[in-house]
């Protein structure tokens, strides 16, 4: 994933295009990777980013548009041979698939033309297994690249008498077991824990994302070392925390574009912690599977809303700011690490569907169709939160959700939002259990989530339709490099 | 898949092979056609089976292995310029789609050309969003298919009051939304009860399939055309049935391989059916991924166990009659449905993890790296009951799974089974709820599913590891022509 990755550029360190569409840094898929690196990687908003974006773009797009799992779509700066002209070669690529299959099927002269000109070619169904993300770098995977398919948060409570030596033994096989699992060439020999269950798949763009509660510093004596920024979360008055379902000494989360990979990760995890640390909670998510839709856009919500479009892009001046902690901050341990703020924010669908479209868009204040500002234009264009009707009212209505959640609204605080649907079944009452694992970003909750979900709560019209039911604050620290395991610098500092 | 269906071969009427990584039958991807045209059928076993299969190779690799979603699919000798013999009228509007793709493909000079010489092109990650497989066919849709990568199961029971008229319309209101969620080109504007959760996506080889459960009956007045195969399944010493997951007046089984796509196609008809009928239970599962190995092969379950290599295959001779209720059967409504048995089997997987990996293959009787049974060979090599190894024991041992379940063990009593796994998190005591959300599919259970679960019960090895909590049996009538709706001719008969 170096090639996405520009010094000093304040491009994300792991790779981030890997997922679905993109099959770079995999030495096992040719196929994909030529598509890859012809068509420059990519996903959402390439053409509309780019010319800003340099090499990081297609990073930039993926997480701007963090659930977009679409297929293959070319970014006209990063196409090595492509004409660089007005002309969105995002529409081309948005239908990659479409384009080549046209030169296949033309076959003869029409293939080989396509071929020639060089970004037709489809990315490739085996890519979806191949592709993988890096375990190893200075930031842990699973926050900067798309989210993945298939989606489980985990938390651990130390078992009695852990201590940090038997913390530290965990983070070990727990990094070492992810290191393998997450490998191009995962190892055809099953290795201890594994049941075999992805015993012929994969990696499928698995990551596996370590964090502590504040609950872990106290229980290995590491007091000293408990960052200011974990402090609890406030209550707010809409919660309805299930507090067996909150919080935890540990945290994972884990991603693979395959049902059955995630799994087995997941059981692999919780083997290798067994007489160490017990589950606490456990959640399973879901978004958009590669390839599902041809269409290049962000992903929606069980609400059938777009969301995403407003997250922060890794090409925004103060992206790195926003959601790492610096290379010097405090504490040192977490440099390059992030803050996870993690809800389990249920959806009342039924009441939600029973809004006329009109209505639903009123409260979020975008187009449901397109994604588009009820103030104009398309998806990506920037809300005009003071833009008046004709008839004097506002475009975007004063409780509408995205105005409430602007930064503009918030002395500029935001969050890089990377979160799962999850869907437990239809209760005896017929409603679902259904809504999103929400899981935001930051370098400091308290210019995140904690200011945004202080004004939300409340004063969004969006919010009488969702309920919090659980949540956490992890502190994630920064990646691993080779031989080492996630969290060293804490439990060896 | 009318190209693989041959006159009087037994081979079902449904496509087959249009799930995941075959886009037969798909007007809108032309690349995944002309992928498939050219590489010739390649799903699961194809290579090992397909001197023998002729026509019917696709189809039968793709339901022999049930759950293998592997790369391109089609069929060499499905091209509709071969030997096809007569044209049923079936085939022209129950897989009309099939045809022309194919045709396409193969009928130009440079299909033939890439025919020859295209055995590499991958097929396109798009085709898993643009795969359709018709609603309408002498067969309801997603019994012959192979599982998709997310799968719903949904039991309602008609509210008190509804009665034959108002069941009609509710399987006419479900049938019309199917037939229009699953259409190839969706529609783009939002239809009833449309939440917009899919509105970019799929159809992603979305099937939705329609049962009656006994109680169906004697709700709706029809106790006259009630099958003496829906008579109750027995008690099985064995099973731990919650009777609130269990049986309902009306089944549905939903697949796809887009998660938003089989939610929302969850939720619009749970909403057509207000006020006629209310969801009984509901259940969520899964299977491998379009695309997750590059290995053609059986998919595993959460024991990691390759689980499906036994199923009947097309071509056998009686595969027909083994699955399918005759066209000339009783009752004459049921004709070209077929009997479905649903159970929830929770896998014990803690104590089957803690089994030593040869022990777990004797309790099956194959060897859970690549299924080979253990009186050798490779997967789909003939189980030898009868060899002894040099110590003079059984290679297959005599409560092994694969022997008590054989159709030698049980009169030739066989089904065709379709499960999805399930995961519903794990509980507070550390253990996964996690198995099989186990679909048998036969002609008649007491040819079926009741003999070989009275043998397994309790003689099966295995079953220490399982535990069976939920059951329900339905009659699902044929597939809907144009114009009509599924069980039409039961309601209106």
């Amino acid at each position: 994933m170096s090639t996405s990755e520009k010094a000093g550029s304040g491009a994300p360190a792991q790779g981030g295009a890997g997922t679905g569409g993109s099959a770079q840094g995999n030495r096992k898929a040719p196929a994909a990777r030529s598509a890859a690196g012809r068509k420059g990687s990519a996903r959402g908003k390439a053409a509309t980013d780019g010319p800003a974006m340099g090499q990081a773009t297609a990073e930039g797009s993926a997480i701007g548009e963090a659930v977009a799992h679409d297929s293959a779509i070319g970014d006209r700066k990063a196409a090595p041979s492509g004409p660089a002209g007005g002309v969105s070669r995002r529409r081309l690529f948005g239908v990659a698939g479409a384009a080549g299959a046209v030169g296949l099927v033309g076959g003869g002269a029409a293939g080989a033309a396509a071929t020639a000109a060089g970004h037709h070619d489809p990315v490739a169904l085996t890519t979806v297994g191949s592709a993988h993300i890096p375990f190893e770098g200075a930031r842990q995977a699973g926050i900067v690249q798309p989210a993945q398919a298939r989606g489980h948060l985990v938390a651990f409570d130390l078992a009695p008498g852990a201590d940090r030596r038997a913390a530290a033994a965990l983070l070990r096989r727990w990094s070492d077991a992810v290191r393998s699992m997450t490998r191009a060439d995962r190892p055809a020999a099953p290795a201890a824990y594994d049941d075999q269950v992805a015993y012929d798949a994969g990696p499928a763009s698995l990551t596996v994302t370590f964090g502590f509660g504040r609950s872990f510093f106290g229980r290995t004596g590491l007091g000293s070392a408990l960052p200011e920024a974990l402090a609890p979360l406030p209550d707010f008055p809409g919660d309805h925390l299930d507090r067996t379902r909150s919080d935890g000494d540990l945290w994972v989360q884990i991603g693979a574009d395959d049902a059955l990979v995630a799994f087995h990760a997941l059981r692999v995890l919780q083997k290798a912690a067994r007489d160490t640390a017990a589950v606490r909670w456990q959640m399973n998510g879901f978004s958009r599977t590669p390839g599902a839709t041809a269409h290049p856009m962000t992903g929606r919500n069980l609400m059938g809303q777009i969301d995403g479009t407003n997250n922060p892009k890794p090409t925004d001046p103060d992206f790195e700011s926003r959601v790492f902690v610096p290379a010097h901050g405090s504490p040192a341990w977490m440099a390059g690490g992030s803050y996870a703020v993690v809800r389990r924010i249920r959806m009342l669908l039924d009441d939600w569907d029973h809004l006329p479209v009109a209505r639903q868009e009123q409260v979020i204040g975008r187009r449901k169709s397109d994604g588009a500002p009820l103030s104009g234009g398309t998806e990506t264009t920037p809300v005009d939160l003071a833009k008046f009707r004709p008839d004097g009212s506002l475009a975007i209505a004063g409780d509408a959700h995205i105005r409430v959640a602007a930064p503009a609204s918030n002395s500029g605080a935001a969050m890089l939002r990377r979160s799962f649907s999850y869907h437990d079944g239809i209760g005896a009452d017929g409603v679902p259990d259904a809504g999103l694992l929400f899981v935001a970003w930051q370098a400091d909750p308290m210019r995140g989530f904690v200011p945004v979900q202080r004004k939300l709560d409340g004063a969004d019209g969006l919010s009488r339709f969702l309920r919090h039911e659980a949540s956490g604050l992890f502190a994630v620290p920064g990646g691993a490099g080779p031989g080492e395991y996630v969290g060293q610098r804490l439990l060896e500092g």
